[in-house]
């Protein structure tokens, strides 16, 4: 039974993560958290003829592997969340399409795992549903052929782009049972604070991880402090800085804070990655390998995760327009 | 309160559709629903610079004209549910970026009305929420261009090709009050029977179409005949003879079926649409208009819409992929 609180949704029946997995590629699994990740890919093809084709691949590949952990047959999945970077959300759709549950596509750019998670959880809280799976993935040259440069053209990328995460990331969610349990999310408005550059996304994003922040703070009367960790996706190392210079102007210290864009790669050793990680696949392959075991083993209590999604395209940006953002929270805990 | 029934969702405090709005393009407007519209627009820009912006001012437009039509600000709304064709869905998140609702990006191509409107009625109907909006709009001018050939290239259509609407429909959800109210929804699965051409996607779509709707004849024990209408959203004639004839081997009759597709351009004197209808913003503008009027006069009691929606991309097609297809149902009544 879900209940109101301001713009928070609490979930009272505590539905529960009972499986994740995650799948990356060969740069990511070179990263930090490479003991962490199920499967990783030294081949970005993943055998396939085409980027857009491993894309796929990489979203039924996790969503098996998500399953297979869970001990549950795909039949017994309600409801899969999903979606993607792709124009017309390809990578879910193909990817997904042999699985036969009831299909949601989803839009929510790079904060797709916490769209699809709170999705997720809500139906499973609302006993519309009794299991669901919510699933994403990005691929690194897919998305720089569709939305940058041919990979061929090997374009110099400024300092404040971030990096397209080749990498996957699902989660079942059912009832009750294992841990980490969604006790709360909060989904974000639409930002807009008039930021025109495409390769700087994270100071675009960080307005709405303010924003839906500090509405979640609000609606529950708690503050940063009573949460291990406040773990935004993917703002890398300039909109993490925005995000704490946005949040003191409301009074509001960040000390817990860490960035899925800024985990997933190692600053010194990988600095051609320039500002940090992003894609979809980022958020979600972090969240469902070392954010969701350190849940689980108890090391993390309290964790807010908010994805964030910078909702332009290529077109939009051609036409000078600015570029709008949105953030999702899922508060995820490792106790009822 | 919401019941599981098979995969079906029975919405027991059967939510109300407080008030909706369709805006159509010129050509649209010339059709037999030219009466039903709220607004028509003979300049296809509606003076913007771009058709993209001309799309995201639809949205825009459309939502605006369902408020004052429900007599609440934009602040009553909780949710946004929205989408569109457009490659990240720029229509949606351009066109609604400034009302400051909670926005949920979904994208299920030209299901979208559907998905959207069973969102919005859930969330209302399981109190998560108190008023939501569901969005959609589609352009021709856009969508040409994005899928198709430059207008200005001139191409030939094939017989079985559809024609992109220029419209938009918008429904405000509340708890009670005005008719229609939505009774059930039930999310449809990925179909895929291996159809590849791209200029025929009511044959495409028509497998998920008879799916879906076969589901909730099943999970509500009833039959076509129950119903005023069957509606589907956009088979055109192609994909409307093959649901037909797919629902005939499995021994359904469709006696009160009718599409969207079919219903918004006059067969004898606009035949240059060929196969009829399509878009997002078809089905979204005759639900919005000609449909939810006939549900308030009484003169349809109750009506199963059932939209479709095609899930490919130029980039599968062009990779040689066939056309995965959803399609989700709303019962729709006028009387609880």
């Amino acid at each position: 039974m879900a209940t109101r609180l301001g713009k928070t949704i609490q979930l009272d029946s505590f539905p529960s993560i009972l499986s994740y997995a995650a799948i990356v590629g060969k740069k990511e699994g070179e990263g930090p958290l490479s003991t962490q990740f199920d499967a990783i890919h030294n081949d970005t093809t993943l055998g396939e003829k085409t980027w857009e084709k491993a894309e796929s691949r990489l979203q039924k590949d996790v969503l098996t592997k998500a399953l297979e952990k869970a001990g549950l047959p795909s039949s017994n999945i309600d409801y899969v969340f999903a979606g993607d970077l792709l124009n017309q959300c390809i990578g879910s759709t193909f990817g997904l399409r042999e699985f036969g549950s009831q299909f949601v596509g989803l839009y929510g750019a790079c904060s797709t795992m916490a769209e699809s998670l709170a999705m997720a959880a809500l139906f499973v809280d609302t006993s519309v549903a009794s299991h669901c799976a919510a699933v994403t993935a990005s691929h690194f040259c897919s998305a720089e052929r569709q939305f940058r440069f041919p990979l061929e053209y090997g374009s110099v990328r400024t300092p404040t782009a971030q990096w397209t995460v080749t990498g996957a990331g699902a989660c079942i969610v059912g009832p009750s049972g294992s841990l980490p349990i969604v006790k709360a999310v909060t989904f974000g408005t639409i930002e807009d604070l008039g930021i025109k550059d495409a390769n700087n996304m994270g100071a675009a994003m960080a307005p709405a991880a303010a924003a839906t922040l500090i509405q979640f703070l609000n609606d529950t009367s708690t503050s940063p402090d009573d949460y291990d960790l406040i773990l935004t996706g993917d703002l890398g190392q300039v909109g993490s800085d925005l995000l704490k210079d946005l949040l003191l102007r409301e009074h509001i210290a960040l000390p817990n804070h860490n960035d899925c864009g800024l985990m997933i790669f190692d600053p010194i050793k990988q600095k051609d990655v320039n500002a940090g990680g992003s894609g979809c696949g980022c958020s979600a392959s972090v969240l469902c390998s070392y954010i969701c075991n350190r849940l689980r083993d108890g090391s993390l209590k309290d964790v807010l995760f908010i994805a964030t999604g910078a909702l332009l395209s290529t077109t939009s940006t051609q036409q000078g327009q600015s570029i709008p953002s949105v953030a999702h929270l899922v508060h995820l805990s490792s106790s009822r």
